[in-house]
């Protein structure tokens, strides 16, 4: 196969012209960069000067809050929140939890990681910690590492089962077969307001794992099974839900934070309506690795996955440093 | 919570005079780093002098190819081989197909996209891309990019529901609960000899999928299952293969070539049976995001998800510049 | 050599214990993770909750604010800044501008593209620009690029060279044999307040460039060098500079942004008073490669760069991203 | 200034037509990848293989070979080395000494800590270390660590001042008044056969430090000028030497191995012959912070410090797990 061949030039240098032109969605390049003049400025003037700072993630992040404030705001679009699950383990749930409850988006992607963190610190706590301690050490002191967080065992996977193996006794009395996204509601309802899951149950939005067996959660649902044997789980009922949505959507967006899984299954379902429109990903991932979760957004283009016209920006950076001042200074359309 | 406490200092004196003397896999610190003397030399001279090479990344290449030769040579353990899907997009294809082939593994965890691109390539080719073409353009072409790859749209998404429709059509009227292994392994039967699926089949190697809905084939399933509403994906009897499989073992290794829910997968069936004694594990991720994927295999020590005293490494680096020595360095328990 | 033997391990263990009882700078971990409640907040709430966020880089970045804040309040320190030249193309230039003008720092190690930058910038514009174009057709019509800021060549190259000859030719009338800092100097008292330079010159901070020859000031120094022959440059004797600030201070800090030769010539200075006292780190290099831009700070406490008591950190992040939130959350001395 | 204005529309479409097809070192895209075939293959069998391997930087390594093979056989062909120091801390510095030895390049541009670390390794002995272990242990036990290399105090600092303080004493009987270049040469001729400065003046190749300020080497000289105020240290008359090997080129080609000073030098002198003609890099730092250890070798095109025509291609990975099999599978032109 010839991917460039002549007869194909003309065709190209007229969609280029275009892409150039049009589709792009390029920075303008009139004007030119500014210092910063910004001592003992608040947050938002910090930002606003930032639009203008020429380089070089600075004014991704910068573009990164005018699209999701402008997506966010947009009425006639169906919003998407993806993230990892280990962010959950910090104190970003507080950040997810309040974009949750403000309805800010309409459907949730994450992990099984996501909801073991969740319910574990809806009844426990998690310590800061240090990346550098003997992992041998930990273990003989009955402490996890997530990177540079302890998590006491007790406060982990003894506290899930206990919980799950109790929610799926009530849950199980009527729901003989469900499909994932049900059974989290139910575990929502039972958490307090500090909970993500909670304010998703509050929400009705449904908050989809696609890789549910790969955690914690997953596992207990699994042992519930063993004895259990006319319970099942109907995972194909979440790629219905998914489908509804995305059939139903007028316009749709997404913040993902984190690659894998997660970011994957978001952009995935956008592809059967011809894209997002509205994207914006963080990531610490590199693209020259040809991994999901180093690609530049961009790339979904060529899968469909998002419009060639829409409004996406990859910020190239670690969430728990950013994040906090992308949310500070998005204003919700509840609070204009 | 006081993690460190006074009345825990002695104890702890003791468990670092332990971990320094006998549970770490330290390296032995008493020989001189040895300059390369390497003129035209074949593979294996090369890889035997990167044991002395003393930095930075060589010694754990070298330290990963001894770990594994030794996996492979106990017969006494079960071997997990798990991997991203994108690299089945590339010749590292057909090293995963050998490794398979050659029966160097007893169960694989890896993505719905490594199917995909399995499938795809047993019935039609991909191209060598670039990352910096405009996607846009490639999306007019009709040309699908996975980094620098070029896929064409005909060879992908079209081929897959094509022949996924057909292998469900047959399956479906002897199956019409099934885990996700066993459909897998069916689609195995019907490919040819450049697939690791097909020989995955052959050698009776269970292929797991945690996350099967999150691409092509998941999709095709959920597609036929709209009009076969007495077909049910029963994703849990998958996980009650891994736990045989973990449950029987007397040991258990692993070799991960990349991380997200692949990688997780692996090690989170492993704490069942307190730890994996033998685990390499190839990545580009950083430790310091707090990510699965970025966490050295070293961190799952706290998890009880690889033992104390394991064999271990973690390898800084890409998959498609490094496995292909790696691979070819090894001997395979047959050939010697 | 044996670097471990029998009979340091008693030895070992007390300087372990300590270790970690005192000398290391362990954050306490006697806190829960809490997490975030930031609606709307101003900069310094965001800042001040990021301290008990756990993880994963944002206790970095909010030790990192602490650890300034404290050193540039510190009376009896000697403060360095180290940068490399590339920021200076950004807005980050107005807050380095910035930190010299408040005096906060008594001396500044960087590139000579920072020089380059500050020249250029003071009598010419730069612009935003975008990492994926492609650079034959940029070169066509006379453009630099540097990551994402396009550069027009007439507002580089010819314009340093007009005004560096012309600095040349004046300063060369009273300075036959000169030091890099007092060409530097010179060159500050040409520019306006928008540069670094300037202000440097105007607060008698000496500017160090251990590399001066690497760019356009150096070669331009080197071209009027071949018409000016009893011209020289004496590098030493900017190192006789860094050797009085050093031997004079009672205790030294630093503000390292970015690796290469600017952190690594800060460190290396500090080594001769056996280490700083304080010293934030921000880099996007990885600790894996063996680099020294990767290197974490405390490795340099094996150096002697680094006392072991230090307060200090590691940031792992882009400095674009994350400068202007710590810069404007940094209270001066003077503005309290 | 309009970057992209109408009137240059058709210009551009020109342009780009002409990059397209003429321009650029494309990839050829009209063989599908195939996949690897390597069982107990040697070296070049591997190598030849991963041409066709489609990607990730799989493509890009062998790209590197043939670009390098090229360039090495090219009889008109200036030659370039550079490389940081770090990796004259591992065995890296064997290859980094046969390729000089075998005349493979015709300049080198390096750091100072190349130096040091090949002084100090021509007489003692540095060891494979960890990158764990806790600094201030490390500094009590009079060891220096260099990410996983162990570096007693007594085998560096100390060493490197006796045989410099030596070498001064002899070399300023001579010269007062001296390059760079020409003290390094001298200290080459001081050293044995495992050094790669010996060979370098065995075989009469420069070796250019532009920071030679910035390292162990420096500061002694420093230190000598301190009771010898009439030497003096001639930096740009190692600009000069750099100015004729380049102005004397037929054509330019560079080996470039990590990024920093030695990099930027390569290139920076090599605009003034209007760009390399063969370019090979290798890097582990990222594209997206702007830095120009990060930036593609393309975006030199841009600077006219590589030719747009020239064979060139960036390394993603990491020098120590890639140098050693580019390096093996050269044909050096005498071998052959």
């Amino acid at each position: 196969m010839k991917i460039i061949t002549s007869k194909y030039i003309l065709i190209l240098i007229l969609f280029y012209y275009f892409s150039m032109t049009g589709h792009k969605n390029k920075k303008k390049t009139k004007y030119e960069i500014k210092d910063y003049n910004i001592q003992n400025c608040n947050l938002k003037e910090v930002l606003h000067q930032m639009s203008e700072s020429g380089g070089f993630e600075s004014v991704n992040l910068s573009d990164g809050i005018t699209i999701l404030q402008k997506m966010i705001e947009e009425p006639n679009c169906t919003k998407f929140l993806s993230f990892v699950g280990a962010i959950i383990s910090t104190a970003i749930r507080g950040i997810i939890k309040d974009m949750v409850k403000r309805n800010m988006f309409n459907c949730i992607i994450t992990t099984c990681g996501a909801l073991d963190h969740d319910i574990a610190r809806s009844f426990a706590n998690y310590y800061p910690g240090d990346f550098n301690i003997d992992d041998y050490h930990l273990k003989k002191k009955n402490i996890h590492r997530l990177g540079n967080i302890f998590i006491p065992v007790e406060n982990y996977g003894p506290l899930i089962e206990t919980k799950i193996q109790e929610y799926l006794n009530e849950f199980y009395k009527e729901n003989k077969q469900f499909a994932c996204y049900e059974f989290i509601d139910y575990i929502g309802s039972k958490l307090g307001e500090t909970s993500f899951l909670y304010w998703a149950h509050k929400n009705k939005i449904p908050v989809i794992v696609p890789g549910i067996v790969d955690g914690a959660v997953g596992s207990q649902i699994w042992l519930f099974y063993q004895n259990h044997k006319d319970m099942s789980l109907d995972i194909l009922k979440d790629q219905t839900k998914l489908s509804d949505i995305i059939f139903e959507a007028k316009k749709t967006g997404a913040l993902m934070l984190g690659g894998g899984i997660s970011k994957h299954h978001t952009l995935w379902w956008n592809q059967f309506r011809d894209g997002l429109d509205y994207a914006v990903y963080i990531t610490t991932a590199n693209e020259w690795d040809g991994s999901l979760s180093g690609a530049e957004v961009k790339e979904a283009i060529s899968w469909n996955k998002l419009r060639a016209d829409a409004r996406q920006v990859t910020i190239h950076g670690e969430i728990t440093t950013l994040l906090p001042f992308l949310y500070s200074s998005l204003n919700s359309p509840s609070s204009r």
